[in-house]
C-alpha cells in the first residue's frame, strides 16, 4: 500500500484494544504462514521496520522535536513522546552501559500483549518483536543505526518488558533509496 | 493466542497511525496469502469477527452501556461510543430503512486507511473489511445477527465512508461455544 502525499495531520486518539487486537491476529496469521518461531520474529520485525520508516515522519511532523544531541536524549524522546504517543505508555529508561551507548526501556505494561497468553508450542516466538523494527526503521531515517531486542517480555513470566537499545553508528546523510 | 483471566481495565489512549500502519502490515501479509481479494475480503471479514467477540467485553466493561431498546438505540451507541473508544472518531448516523432495521454510519475520514492508496491491481479489495466483522462478532454477542458491509469507501474514490448495517434477528440467548 502507498503513501499519500497530501494527508491532514489531525490526529484520532484511540483506545489501544482494538490494536492490540488486530496485532494478535497479525501475530496469528503469520504463525500459521511460517515454520516457525525464528521465522515469524524476523517477519514482524521486517514488518515494523517499514512501519517505522513511514511513522517518523508523521512523529518529527507531530511532535515538532528536533535533531538530538546526544543518545541520552534520543532516548528520552522515544520514552517520553514516541512511546507514549503511539502507544500510550510512558517506558521508564534505565541500564545505561558505562559507554553511554546502550539502555533498556521498561515497560510496567505493554499494550501488545493485553489479552496474549503465549502457547507452549510457541516458545521461541518474540510476540513483540514488530516494536523492535518500528524503533530500528524510524532510527535509520534519522540517521542512527540501533540494535533493538527484548531482553525481559512479560509473556515469558518477567515482570516487566525490557527493550534494549544499542547504538551502533551514525549513518551517513543521503537520499532513502526511492525517495526522490 | 488466548484470553487472559484477569486483565486489568485502565485503558492506554494512542494516536492512531501505528495502529493504522499496522493494520496496513496486516492486508499486504493476506493479499500475499491469499489468491484473491474477495478471499482477502472474507479472511479480514473472519478476523475482524473474532476480535469483535473479544473487544464487546471489554466495550461493555468499559461503556457501562446497558441493554440498548431497539436498533435506533444501538446505532447511536456504535457511533457515539464504539467508534469514539476504538477507532478515535464519531460516524453520522443516517439513511434509515423505513421499517427501521437498516442503517448507515458515514465516516467522514477513516483512520485504517490514512496513508493509503489501493494498487491497481486490487480492485476488489474492500480494504477495511475488518471493521464488518468487528461489528457483526460484536453484536452477535449480546444477541443480535446483523449484516454489515460497505456501500462507499473513500478508497475506490467515493467522498466519505458508508458502512451499511441491516438488522436480521434477535439471537436466543445461550451460552456461547466453548465459554464453559
Amino acid at each position: 500500500m502507498s503513501r499519500q502525499s497530501n494527508r491532514t495531520t489531525d490526529s484520532k486518539k484511540m483506545n489501544s484494544e482494538l490494536f492490540t487486537l488486530t496485532y494478535g491476529a497479525l501475530v496469528t496469521q503469520l504463525c500459521k504462514d511460517y515454520e516457525n518461531d525464528e521465522e515469524v520474529n524476523k517477519q514482524l520485525d521486517k514488518m515494523g521496520y517499514n512501519i517505522g520508516v513511514r511513522l517518523i515522519e508523521d512523529f518529527l511532523a507531530r511532535s515538532s522535536v528536533g535533531r538530538c544531541q546526544d543518545f541520552r536524549e534520543t532516548a528520552d524522546v522515544i520514552a517520553k513522546v514516541a512511546f507514549k504517543m503511539y502507544l500510550g505508555v510512558t517506558p521508564s529508561v534505565t541500564n545505561w552501559s558505562p559507554a553511554g551507548d546502550e539502555f533498556s526501556l521498561i515497560l510496567e505494561s505493554n499494550p501488545l500483549v493485553d489479552f496474549v497468553e503465549l502457547p507452549d508450542n510457541h516458545s521461541n516466538l518474540v510476540y513483540s518483536s514488530l516494536l523492535c523494527g518500528v524503533l530500528k526503521g524510524a532510527l535509520e531515517m534519522v540517521q542512527m543505526a540501533v540494535d533493538v531486542r527484548f531482553a525481559q517480555d512479560t509473556l515469558r513470566g518477567d515482570s516487566v518488558t525490557e527493550i534494549r537499545m544499542k547504538f551502533i553508528k551514525r549513518i551517513e546523510e543521503n537520499v532513502p533509496a526511492g525517495d526522490e
